[in-house]
């Protein structure tokens, strides 16, 4: 099951990021109806997809900020809303965060401003989940981008 | 009259596709005012643009599936919903729409899956409004991205 | 205080433009909470994008139309919403206006196109409140892409 | 073997591409060297990217065209040289060329005219090495960007 | 004839920008050859290109500084030595051209410092050839990107 | 003084990197002209572009990475040139470095495939420096993208 934008206790979902519930169905919905396509291609990339993010030579922390940043410069708000995310799973502080953010603005210029906003505003609903609940933590389940 | 979006019998419009018409009316009456102004070569330029997708040596169909891509891998969402519109409109089947699709994916890479969502839902919306239909068909007027 | 895209007589804020308002009060409030950080070279690139502004060997009319053009090549909404408006603000007429969107269009391609709609459309709706006050006017805070 | 560029009698290559064969060389050997990693992922892309260019729904000479487009657009100075010889190899005349570079250059603006001029260049080169040929033809071997 | 990176006394071009000059005849034979060809959208594109950076309500100084940001943020190498020697016809100073390269790489961002280098050394280039004639002076033919 | 490409022992500069040798003396001859320009904001983003690359929250390792796949995405030769090399200096390894091409790979797709060869091409010069030398060590100047 995807629950990717959930927080959880042990036995349950006990809060939902409001603002990007929505598009979290919409994604999750969409993805299962081109998966459910006869184009092997397509299956095959969402699984390559999936696999890049994995831990390896690499932490999940490190490559989350890779994907961070990557999404940041090539200004694709949905890649920023899910990344963005998954940097808070993955334990990235807020100091962390912003200097990720600060070498997306600097190689990409002012153009990534806008994308900026989005992904702080996406960071400070994920802290305000965080204070909410006891035990504050999240389950991803399978990624796309 | 350019009824893009609108599936008809002979007579008469019998089915708009919902999600994209206010994004139709918004569209047409922009290009209008556009054209109204004086720039001599905005208007050349949009001849341009509708010239480019006539039948020539390539047929409209094959012509439907390039702009689909040139706009995927631009991740131009309006573009998208506007050309994945035509392609449906030339015939182009669901196995030739995703196969045309996972070109775009492998060229353009994971940042175009959010636009990859976005095609195959307007692919479905058109789908649904040819079975609704007795005779279904698509008349499409003048072109502008 | 950043009264961006407010018409004003010489006391008071006489018009808002109402299409962009939200995404101004939106837009005003992440800039204060992305300043509000600690991170320094986010806050000096900030500084930066005010100063490439100002006036210098090349006038603020000029610089704005630059940035509208490379608003407009690159894409971004938010980045042609803003430009737009200053492009008013600095006194570029219709015709000016439209040969910018011009060069933008020839150079960037019909992928531009409706970009071009959303610019045309801010021109329009920033000529009407010029027209609905006597005395037209426009104050501009400090400018961030 | 990959003899991508050679154009072929039945029993040998009887034509080198004169202008790319340098760069055939190093893409081939670099190619190697990439695949003797030991990242599966990356070796997974690499067989996804052939696969993606095999006949399916679509046939080959369209989705050459596909590709030519897609790297017209997103200015791949390589991947249009690889492409462009792709579609002379799988039979597109010069007339279905100039218009699928039309639609590259109406898509994507005047900015991609340099990689109009060199898509142009190897398919003059590519003309030329046919005609010095009795028995013209091309056999590519695996396919990479 | 295009003489464009021709400095000219009245009667004879008295000096050739030597690090373009090769690319300048490749361009030259390559536009022919395009317009050679019988696709008609092409050539018209041309035109256009041509027709939008001639004088209207903007003056071409202006235009050329536009085009000159423009192709810095979409980092077209060409367009970029193409724009900056007609900026430098068109009597944009040094002082003006590095405000407009600094809009560029603020709103581009680092990743375009590799084209800030090589406008600056097309500059340094055209003011050597305008201080080695006493009648320094450019004359410009048909424009193409 | 800069010597980014130099391999060093505790006393001199041991090797260079060949290949890019020549760029290298290229990009700082042509930043030192940049910056002796009496432009103050690009003076100033130079400087920040610096900062950006310094440890903070993150480690001078991580954001080499982070610049890496960002200039990997956005397919700047010079920037991956500069970064690849950077990576190697703050002891990236080669499952590391692959993994972070695999990254900038599926995010960007096979358009990026002529980068990956380039960025693995300036990874192999380096290891192949490395082993010429007993007390391999790289010495960085100040950094420009």
């Amino acid at each position: 099951m995807d629950r990717l934008f959930c927080f959880e206790t042990k036995d349950s979902c006990v809060g939902i990021l409001s603002g990007v519930e929505e598009f979290r169905r919409y994604r999750e919905r969409m993805n299962k109806r081109i998966l459910s396509s006869n184009n092997l291609g397509i299956k095959m990339f969402f699984a390559l997809d999936t696999r890049a993010y994995e831990k390896g030579a690499l932490d999940t922390k490190t490559k989350g900020m890779l994907d961070l940043v990557a999404s940041m410069v090539l200004r694709c708000s949905d890649c920023i809303a899910y990344h963005a995310i998954r940097c808070v799973q993955e334990g990235v502080t807020d100091e962390e965060f912003f200097e990720a953010l600060n070498v997306a603005l600097v190689v990409g210029g002012s153009i990534t401003i806008p994308h900026i906003r989005r992904a702080v505003e996406i960071l400070d609903q994920c802290r305000d989940l965080q204070k909410k609940n006891k035990h504050p933590g999240l389950y991803a389940g399978n990624h796309l981008s």
